[in-house]
């Protein structure tokens, strides 16, 4: 089985306009994706930021909870928050993950609009399920702001097709964009549990 | 097809002591789910709160985004706050169903722990999908804080089994548990779209 990984891209991506924007930290973004990150047994949640005094908000978002009042009051969230790792640059994150799992990482860009090489969630999973593929990291990139800039999703091993629900509405927070992610990649959704 | 519908509770809830409280609303909760339950087709997303302060805070966020400056903004955002009706209590929910839909309800209580008679979503879409209760409305009810009271749990029709991932962590956002619920209720999984 292929490794899971995610990272949360906060530069480069596309601001109201289409233009290319470094977008600012949220807190619950790293509160949310971490909590369903641990939950999905994913070991890396990267925060991808260039912007100086955004790294230093992520770290100390995280070190309240894992060392700070937070840590007292709310141990199961430094538990999730610990999986937080604050990066400048996607080349950083490669770099990360080649020192770690000692092997390539193949990134999976993920996007609210279908694009001509999409994949679908059932064709990511056997992917992840070839033996071929045992051991090798696949980074789930999810776009802060208005996406994943053109560039970062052209650039991309493989594009996720987008969540469709019921209606034409694709407008989901990426923290709800990412728990609903995981639990099709990751949840047990045979047993209904 | 049953009617699904989806409540936010307040009160009663359960705080960090197992002791019974009403909660105060979260900003972001109010985005996300209404922007999942525009996503899946939901038509009423009920939040339920008893205190006066609460429920104008509540009110003041939706209109900011119908009618404010966020209207402007961001209409994609008013769209799917105007989901949104803030009810002193289930009751009131009960009553305001009755006379949208004129049916009754059957409450879904969900929790992060397995209860007794704690229902698997399969099982549930096989409730929902049955002839017999065409029409009638599914209230899928989420707890904030430490989730739904032991009165509450007692009194719903149902409860929905808890949402399990790869490890024995259960602490997903009442946001992300919102969004895997709904994507597994009312998600086209088979395409993985």
């Amino acid at each position: 089985m292929g490794i899971l990984s995610i990272a949360l891209v906060h530069y480069p991506v596309k601001g109201r306009k289409d233009e290319t924007i470094a977008s600012a930290i949220t807190n619950l973004d790293l509160h949310d994706i971490a909590r369903a990150a641990k939950t999905y047994g994913v070991e890396r949640f990267y925060v991808v930021t260039p912007l100086e005094d955004q790294k230093a908000l992520a770290e100390k978002i995280v070190s309240h909870w894992q060392n700070g009042a937070g840590a007292a009051y709310n141990p199961d969230r430094g538990q999730a928050l610990d999986l937080v790792k604050v990066m400048s640059a996607m080349d950083q994150v490669a770099a990360d993950i080649g020192r770690h799992y000692r092997t390539e990482v193949k990134i999976v860009a993920t996007s609210a609009v279908q694009h001509l090489r999409s994949i679908g969630f059932p064709e990511f999973q056997t992917i992840l399920a070839a033996p071929e593929n045992e051991n090798r990291v696949y980074l789930l990139a999810l776009g802060t702001a208005w996406g994943l800039a053109d560039e970062f999703m052209e650039s991309a091993d493989y594009i996720l097709a987008p969540i469709a629900g019921k209606s034409g509405y694709n407008h989901l927070s990426v923290r709800s964009a990412a728990a609903i992610m995981l639990d099709r990649i990751r949840g047990d959704r045979e047993s209904g549990m």
